[in-house]
């Protein structure tokens, strides 16, 4: 029998305990799940009756000294990550994050410094979606140059409805204190990761966001966001939670094609024949009343696939859970690196600054200025602690 | 035989020609086709070749005067319309200005103030695509309430490839001085026209703009606009004149339904059976794993339906010249009032204003403000006159 990593599970919530639901299910082959920590006492009972033989614990500091488990998944509210991430480190226990990484850059930076100082250990993050195979094909397809360097994207997605009694659901949700934000930190930083990981990370964001726009929350429930990657280059990602039909629509135009992807299902990429600039330079004069007139032959251009895939969700999460204890058994390369994390949490935090702002901010934005922001949102909001 | 509307063409360029050979050809009915002017000595020995019959004009104010016609319609570089427009309406005589009414809002105001000084003379604007059955279906829906109040429109419509060659057929194309701007001025009006006929007009702009990005032009061949209704609503305007590809995608999405359009052909139309604040508050929390694993039944919520417009290019113009004569004939109302041009160049005038300062722009700017700016912009390039 193959050695498996003992794994104990941070925060048995929703995802804690879908988690727990793959491994004890075998979906998981290389993990055993044999501690689980939370500290709400209905949770751990639900584990103890759930999870028989799996210890239970209230502390997870005292899970982390338990000496039973040499790598833990972290599925806490955001904001907890990254504290969570350096003690388990500290003690020499692999780490797994749940998205987002944490709450604002400065103390996912500390997370990412204490974990470079740890080499030995498997830090990773749970970007699931970039296990997607459609997703991982566009990045491939970019990567390769097939449309050349890209000139501007677009991702409108607005399919993360969520009605009231979702917010309802629990104190810390859609909080400035508890949670830290509204759809960039629980919905999109799915697309935030992607959006980046495959086009590149921009250089400056201008935002608008609607704070309890159509939801009763103080966090945002819509964002349109404009960025600029510098060399002049642009791009803009819009996202809601109040549209109950919902659009998800990714463009990426590039020198030499263009992929545009609808419902995270269906990719038409096309190839142009010439760089855009060679055709550009190309049409003559006499030609443009066919530009204008759509009278153009297409096929003289370009040429165009479409890609289809089946929608990809569930089987995600196990392949990273996997991979996560493959790298630590044998080390196979990472599908997400946790140092990744900091990039969406950055974009997110940007994407805040500018909104409360009004103004254009740069990717390397102030750190402490965007925390004495975020903690005056949170003070007016006087539930949570301010924080360090 | 019934009366007809003795017309001029003020320049007889591609569009003018377009005018006088729908006349000639009997598609304006009620439209004789009596003079033309140019500056240009090439066009005018075209229109002495290709009109017999029509008296051929070097200078317009000739034309004026010359008793010959009781109304105009301008087809010149976009900066004349005003003037030419006031100086027709001076002496009685109606006017259809093309599109844009004029290059920034004082000169437009100007424009109107004038017209609205002569309530007995005919004054309207070429908005063909008003009479696009498409966008005329959609404005009774909005208007109609059928999908509530707005909460967001997104357009992106980057169909607008032209080829170097295009910008250098003429001086003044693509100039600040000679044409006042890019795909904002030439291509992009119609949208910005339809937009706002249908969504409503916005309260303040930012905007991001490629001036000469992926052509050989001083002004803007991309375009990223977010706006903001004032309400909470906002919106984003993406356009492009470098995109062979292109994408031309237009949202609304209202309280109670949304429209989503292809190509300004295919108008998806989902009406919701109760407004999305009741559906939402309905939701119990037990549902919410429904929503967020896609596994809720549409049907409980809303009602589809797919309008297919054929392509309308091409008829329109005939349309708005005939609509434009009536008018004067027997007072059938405008399909687009020339009072109504300044919408369009305000939003432009704004779009441009942000991307220049890189600051959010309300739409009642500072008129002077903007038109220094924009002789800034003249004197730099160094090829044509500042503006008054």
């Amino acid at each position: 029998m193959s050695k498996k990593v003992r794994l104990g599970i941070v925060g048995i919530g929703n995802q804690g305990s879908n988690y727990a639901r793959l491994i004890v299910e075998g979906r998981v082959p290389n993990i055993e799940l044999v501690a689980i920590v939370d500290t709400d006492p209905v949770r751990r009972d639900f584990a103890v009756e759930q999870y028989p033989g799996v210890a239970v614990f209230e502390d997870y500091v005292a899970l982390l000294d338990s000496g039973m488990v040499e790598a833990v998944v972290t599925t806490v509210p955001h904001y907890l990550h990254p504290q969570m991430g350096i003690q388990a480190l500290e003690r020499g226990i692999h780490v797994l994050v749940e998205k987002p990484a944490g709450v604002y850059t400065k103390q996912v930076r500390e997370l990412n410094e204490f974990a470079a100082s740890k080499p030995e250990l498997t830090f990773a993050i749970m970007f699931n979606q970039r296990t997607n195979p459609l997703y991982r094909r566009l990045k491939e397809i970019v990567e390769s140059g097939e449309i050349g360097a890209i000139r501007r994207t677009n991702w409108i997605i607005t399919t993360w409805d969520r009605p009231q009694a979702y917010y309802d659901s629990s104190q810390w949700r859609a909080t400035w204190g508890g949670e830290g934000g509204g759809v960039l930190v629980n919905q999109a930083p799915h697309q935030l990761d992607l959006w980046q990981w495959i086009c590149g990370v921009p250089k400056s964001v201008y935002a608008k966001a609607g704070f309890g726009f159509r939801r009763d929350i103080a966090v945002e429930d819509e964002v349109t966001a404009v960025v600029d990657y510098g060399n002049g280059a642009t791009g803009a990602f819009i996202t809601a939670t109040h549209d109950l039909v919902g659009t998800d629509r990714f463009e990426i135009l590039g020198d030499a094609g263009k992929i545009v992807v609808e419902n995270s299902k269906t990719a038409t990429v096309t190839r142009l024949r010439r760089s855009e600039q060679e055709i550009n330079a190309s049409i003559p004069a006499d030609d443009i009343w066919k530009m204008t007139s759509d009278q153009f032959d297409p096929d003289e251009y370009y040429t165009q696939e479409t890609l289809e895939f089946d929608t990809a969700w569930g089987g995600q999460h196990a392949i990273v859970l996997e991979n996560f204890a493959a790298n630590i058994l044998d080390g196979t390369p990472l599908i997400a690196s946790g140092s990744d994390g900091i990039l969406g949490v950055r974009l997110a935090n940007a994407i805040h600054f500018s909104s409360w702002t009004g103004k254009e901010v740069p990717m390397d934005f102030d750190e402490d200025e965007f925390l004495a922001l975020l903690n005056k949102k949170i003070a007016e909001e006087g539930k949570f602690p301010q924080r360090p």
